[in-house]
């Protein structure tokens, strides 16, 4: 565990030492600093001389053009085509738990399409008493709710299945996003139509080309899901199904239909191309695992990573990184930071909520010598993130989906980290 | 209080009649769809029958060009300059809890200012046993925390404090943001440099050329004040205090110190001109009342409102609004639709968070009629939102801060709402 006394008396230590080394880091006592004295303090800068930006100079903001490498970024030979494609978030350089819509990662089948808020319609059909359309301006009439879930693509990891491939945990992890939605109740509008008692399963769609429609059991649509207009407190973007998606907590991010069109209910599961051919689990004997909705415990340090490398020499070092869970509440994470024989809890930043991304942070101070760094995450279930072995045992190699295996750092002398895999 | 069965009958009957009345909605059985079909239906569209944007589009994503209309508002003749100024939060058009970082009131002393992180220091001197400076990469190297805090002006709502005047929340009430931070906390600071026994008060200024400083007790300095440097998970924006800025969670928006330039610790207040000839109360009897930091609980219904009107006529309408208190959680908000003669609660989305937004709605059944409706918040410690008049008999009528009153809103018969003010 972090002996915290230890870290107050070796950042001390950093301070003064920082002076001496005549690195870009000022402290020290008053006399410290006469002897170098750093113009940034002694002159007066042209942001102290002279006024900035008046607040009708941008009606809606952009980050700063220093951040505009903390952008989504898009792997080339990935896919076929950017119009079915994915891109990642940047999650090594974020920070807390939610993820900004400009920047939180994207899916799609057939690119993103725009529609207005005038030509949207809903409709339920199938086994009800009353199918229905819902006009955008209805939905807003139903009782709102508001929850905080992380949207995770089942292929996460997927690429590294095989063996550390890529550089950074925007690539590796980084097909996540964690929002504030507001909506309704998938639960209400069904009740509206009224299920009739053969109803067991319903079917969503989306008004794009691509028809990726997906299944699920009446159980949980009449659970948690939730008909969203609203993320981060603004109108969904564009890209993220703009004017309604669905919000289906804990389950895979394919299901969170996007420019949502229809919810069908019938007595079975459709067994569409995205739930039979793609986003199934191609078992050791051959056979494809189906219905793995759930998206299990994982974690992943943000930074140190390899697109955040340690640049500031040895001393106190922030760990930091993100726990998820689709069956409920984080309770726990640990850090190891000798290749897992050893392990030391983490902080979690604020409760954690269920089935939304928590915060870790762990304080150390770090001697300069090389680690390899891995966080483990336990759920309020009690199920413990596996090793990549472990999940192999049980999963085999074939796989793409659900890798939520430990992702270990290394962490070399000169801050540099590396995506490397452990037994 | 709500009547949830007569809400939903009432629904049931606003579906089925706004197929006869032929208006924009669309809803019943498929005979009465068949009867006046919907080419939004029954055609195919363009965005159906070919491809949208690719996942390579947009690395940083802007909303939708549809909700160019959700911008911060600025009021020209409010001020001399907008460079010293203030613009408003959309409240109207947002929903849950979160406001994005894009659309967040500025308030600017001298504008706002562009400093790279590298350029950044902060200093810590006065009463201290080492004077310290640091550099942005020595702040990361403190233990983080997160934490989510509305900062709200004190002018907010100040030009209403003679009688109703703007129309719209967004300039009544739109001062106001609340975000999830994350940095270090200023005690954490404050120990490594080592506060002596005389120091009492922390003064804290900025990078800018505005020199607005504030000062504030110990005491508050070393309980939940943080440095932060991310704002909803992302950098702080330009606007926002970008690289550093203080978040002072409860306390008025001016002490919320942006691009963070010093922290001096002293025996006493500074009296500096933001803590005497503004920001203080004037009363009655001609004294201004100072260190009036903390926020009462206030609330404010954002839809229906003056730029939300009501477009759909009678049946199910969803009141919705936002709460908050400088003390602590908002344990409880009243809705009034007679004009503050009958109250009911409303429902409070999610668990309330201490010195935070809270969300809350209100579902009822609209008749058609006119009605002045009203939010009433009351906190943790059994504070109740006053109405204006309660207001000025203590206060009188010469303030400009703190009006923390009830907002009344007048709903006409054809939905459109107006600012009006009631006894």
């Amino acid at each position: 565990m972090t002996d915290e006394s230890k870290v107050g008396e070796s950042r001390r230590a950093f301070l003064r030492g920082t002076v001496a080394a005549g690195a870009g880091l000022v402290a020290g006592t008053t006399a410290a600093r006469a002897a170098t004295p750093d113009p940034l303090i002694t002159e007066i800068q042209d942001y102290a001389s002279s006024t900035g930006d008046a607040v009708d100079a941008v009606p809606y903001g952009m980050p700063i053009k220093y951040e505009n490498h903390v952008v989504r970024g898009y792997v080339e030979w990935l896919t076929e085509s950017p119009i079915s494609s994915i891109n990642f978030t940047p999650i090594h350089a974020l920070e807390g738990t939610i993820t900004p819509q400009g920047c939180a990662f994207e899916r799609h089948h057939s690119g993103a399409i725009e529609m207005t808020k005038g030509e949207y319609r809903l409709m339920i059909n199938g086994l009800v008493d009353t199918p229905l359309v819902f006009t955008f301006e209805d939905l807003m009439r139903f009782p709102r709710r508001t929850m905080t879930a992380f949207c995770e693509c089942a292929a996460n990891g997927g690429m590294e299945w095989g063996g550390a491939q890529l550089e950074g945990c925007q690539y590796t992890q980084g097909m996540i996003h964690n929002m504030e939605y507001t909506g309704v109740m998938l639960k209400d509008l069904l009740a509206e139509a009224g299920v009739q008692p053969e109803g067991k399963w319903i079917y969503a769609e989306g008004h794009d080309a691509s028809s990726n429609g997906r299944s699920m059991p009446l159980e949980k649509a009449m659970d948690d899901v939730m008909v969203a207009f609203f993320a981060n407190g603004e109108a969904l973007r564009k890209e993220h199904g703009y004017p309604v998606r669905l919000v289906v907590p804990g389950f895979e991010g394919n299901m969170w239909v996007k420019w949502l069109r229809r919810i069908g209910v019938y007595h079975a599961a459709v067994e569409s191309r995205e739930e039979t051919s793609k986003y199934t689990d191609l078992m050791p004997d051959g056979k494809a695992r189906k219905w793995t909705w759930v998206m299990d415990a994982k974690s992943v340090i943000t930074s140190p990573s390899p697109q955040a490398p340690i640049r500031h020499g040895s001393g106190p070092l922030v760990i930091t990184g993100l726990a998820w869970s689709g069956h409920g509440k984080i309770t726990r994470v640990d850090i190891s930071v000798d290749g897992g024989k050893t392990w030391a809890p983490a902080r979690l930043a604020g409760e954690p909520q269920s089935k939304a991304l928590t915060r870790f942070h762990y304080d150390m101070n770090w001697d300069g010598s090389e680690m390899i760094i891995m966080s483990r995450a336990i759920d309020e279930t009690g199920y413990v993130q596996p090793t990549k072995d472990q999940l192999r045992a049980i999963r085999g190699t074939n796989n793409v989906y659900h890798n939520n295996s430990i992702q270990p750092w290394w962490v070399h002398a000169n801050g540099e980290v590396e995506n490397v895999e452990i037994a």
